[in-house]
């Protein structure tokens, strides 16, 4: 597989793109508007998909949010529930099936507690259904909820969480939040990205077994997706390679110095990364001064397109007043 | 066994002392000091002692924080340091064995977030241990935590939460926190119960196949508990029974009204709270004014007294230095 | 005057009638919609009136707020043109008249975090019609806003505070904000009382020197109160008298009984009330647990009715779409 | 003045530094210890040091904050008391004169937070000494605070605001606690600047007029600051520069390459910054993960270099009981 680290489909796409003067082979691609909200469906078929994005097979459907949502109620309920029909495409529910919604990320760091906040503006309804059944209509769909933390704070791997939890509550469906890096900050709490390949969460990079996906706990998992910063060591590693092209351009193919620009490695790019950031490198992140609002713009609309996905028989007004 | 509805056992003691005159059978009770810090050992040895009490059998041990403790780094250390005495009095653990912590109650809701805010701040080591062995002195203990989240949030029991991960991170000893309600404002963030008989989760008040304990899990499990809060009704039927008090000690024994005093009951109380707390009932809580402050430092003061028991190869500097 | 204590006039004219078995003399009463929402002005129109009272002569209109109007955007939004309309009968001004909100209370403490928290969601533009005039519109009105603090922070009178800003910047108009108490549970977070007589911050209780009104400060001052908590001694003492009078209605009229709880006097009460708050006496308060929700969504509420209020040359969206 | 945008003396002397070859004119320096602590002073003496520095005569006391310091509340008290000592070194006051605390910065936005934060941890004494003067010792010095917001908030000057507050409490001292930018991540949360010349805030850059100093004042003005954050621009134009010079230092003297490098112009690096931070230029901060917690122990560690430097007759303990 490539080495095209972003958690975002169609940048993957853009990157391989630009490198390779192409579409990637292996990979579909539509747009398209439900209301006002631009969608981007990529869809990874086979393998060779699979090597030229760096992603598993499956569909990562893409909704950018149009300007003012995270100032506009209006547009905000609007984009819940273009997420929602987003969403009703890759879920195949009977009306009874359980739901189980996880909120990955860590309350104590704003831009990572998108998970946990959506988690508590959800209509979670199991318990009702089980312990006081004539309380609610029989069309409410039994929905539950865990933020189960990051393993820096918990000490265990955040697959063994969840498994343990699906083996008691076996859900028919699981869905995961977390927030994402970007390479762009044009995309960060711009876009929502909603896939059916599951996710890795932070520190299981590279660590198949601990995914959560369908593969390893044998339920259908969508996995909901915002990039909510840029890692500081990305955006010095964009800024570089941006001098670099800007030199590159300027040079003379073929001379030498052209040549050396070239050849500028990896680390020598890691070692003038670390100078800059020394001695937080790995803990820095680039956020907008308003993220503590943005954030819980966001898990409201999460929230609610999700609300909407799953209680099909209710309208956003039940829901709100549900949440009551 | 009696109705009493407190989850102190040193208020338990109080209150059957005040209605029955005398101490309760089948309890034990001792009072002493670690340093500064008075410590109330209450121990139910029997079944006559647990319907005395409306408790399990088991030792509840108490701690009363001294004054300023909330105001004073070395008070809240010494306050640590007595309370990792009174843990190990009931842990008996090998060197190597994991432990787990449970953080109960509601990160949105400031006097029901001490749980998952001692969880922040634990020394978490299991993954360490797991991932990069050579990182960690040998004589570290693995330590896991877990918030889970209450029951109107997730929609599951927390007992089903905790049972699954119990299942898959198979710790030697469970040591949950949770926010408690007080009768009395005199107790509410100045007293630390530490017992080994486990808890019940708000939501599960009288369903014992809930609880989380020794008995349902099958691994030694600590609570330890701080009031938080004193519910509004509380306060209003303790309001209430006050002036009734005060009338009955006016009035002539064996008077018509005397009698009509003696005879006012449950339902007239209830409907005289519901009365002021309309259309609030059970969803109101009494809290001093500066809640916030207060509990970020019960939750320094517990986070570290359990970082000091479960790590007795280490000092309090040498776990700072690990937080770090 | 008489020893009304809230600070809510439909309140005060509630307990004139309850005590005195009619209406207040001096005082004229008007029931109304605007839209869905219940409105009440009571105008005190001369010096009996305020004796009745115990308030200023002036209009307090009070807005109830519809069920669900913290759940729901559009109701949100609705409430905020009515509590707009309301706010421009009492207000008149040019449209180039400068207006400065002063938000009061305490960001550290959630319910009295109202008035900052308004602030920081209103549209401010005195700076940049002083600074960038062509960026923004002619119709645009100069506002700004100060959140002083609390005399227990500052050390400083908030009226100390007002009155220098005042000289500095000279306004038209002030608005001030403040979370009032309330003496009943169903009035806490559901109303909005806009008066044209000032406020007496909570350390000025009863200081004429440090009102903040047109009286002290020589402009005309809009005061826009919100009852976010009851005070947990009001709590006691409201049950204490609902106690006693159920006993009293039992009791036979002329008895010694009877005249005894007619007798039952202040210190006797101030005791009680004592008993069931120590140590805590004057800093507890009684709250809802989703308080901090709550409050955010009185603040957007609030600061769209003013931005409405004071930029009639825009509407909604504009003012949403210049706050992004 | 040279244009060395950096708001803190040592760094703007290591630029000078680097960029000349040599120390500064007009500029003295002088590097020690207070307890573990290390200590620079920078001192401005004349009209030449002030060019070159871009900076006005005076004072700056650098500390550097120990490893731990965040984390360990016996080094944090150790940097206030070092912090007292070197304010003490700036202050000439009567023990019965008033100091005014100013905290600059916006409520909203974590690390802008640190002034607003310093002076809810203030021992604030002025109203005391005014309205209970039996309930308060004579030693203790009369202390106000005040935390005016920023200018996109209350579209006042922030000098305006604090004229117009000193013109009413008269204080002999003001104390301004800000929230600065670094140029370099190693400083960020690591360093203390204590200077006697002032600030001008954010907004006021290059705007003498609404400085905040003795010159503008007439009482003497200490600002003390510290850097929270890089702000993204810088950091992308820093990772720039170290690009270029990596290029400059291969390139042969003299070549043509050599010379398009050294005439890379100020025009297309702000182009190359925009390309990668759009749109969120001027908006943008870099900040380490754990900025909540690192902020409040940085209030923690100011408020109570100040409370022990302006009380001079009290200790740390009797400062913490009073603050209960």
């Amino acid at each position: 597989m490539r080495n095209i680290r972003t958690d975002l489909a169609v940048e993957a796409r853009e990157i391989y793109a630009k490198e390779s003067n192409g579409n990637p082979q292996g990979v579909e691609y539509k747009e398209y508007k439900i209301g006002d909200v631009n969608i981007t469906d990529v869809t990874i078929t086979n393998e060779i998909g699979e090597r030229n994005m760096g992603k598993p097979k499956g569909t990562y459907i893409t909704l950018d949010l149009p300007e003012f949502a995270h100032y506009d109620g209006e547009i905000r309920d609007e984009v819940s529930k273009a997420m929602a029909q987003a969403l009703e495409g890759l879920i195949k529910l009977d009306e009874s099936m359980t739901a189980l919604v996880v909120g990955l990320g860590n309350w104590n760091v704003t831009p990572d507690a998108l998970g946990p906040k959506v988690v508590s503006k959800l209509m979670v309804t199991r318990h009702l259904k089980q312990l006081v059944p004539d309380s609610i209509d029989e069309g409410v769909r039994p929905v539950c909820a865990i933020a189960p933390g990051v393993l820096g704070i918990t000490g265990i791997e955040t697959y063994e969480i969840i498994k343990g939890i699906v083996e008691k509550v076996k859900p028919n469906l699981i869905i995961c939040i977390d927030a994402l890096a970007s390479r762009k900050m044009e995309r960060v709490n711009k876009t929502i990205q909603i896939g059916n390949t599951g996710i890795s969460p932070g520190s299981g990079v590279g660590n198949k077994r601990m995914e959560i996906s369908e593969r390893t706990l044998g339920i259908p998992t969508i996995a909901i997706g915002v990039p909510t910063v840029v890692e500081a060591a990305t955006m010095a590693n964009d800024t570089i390679d941006l001098v670099l092209d800007a030199m590159i351009k300027e040079a003379t193919e073929g001379s030498k110095f052209y040549e050396m620009l070239k050849a500028i490695d990896k680390n020598e790019k890691s070692r003038m990364i670390r100078e800059v950031l020394d001695p937080y490198v790995g803990n820095l992140m680039v956020t907008p001064k308003e993220v503590d609002m943005v954030i819980d713009s966001l898990a409201v609309i999460i929230a609610n397109g999700i609300n909407i996905a799953l209680q099909p028989a209710l309208d956003l007004d039940d829901i709100n007043k549900f949440l009551n």
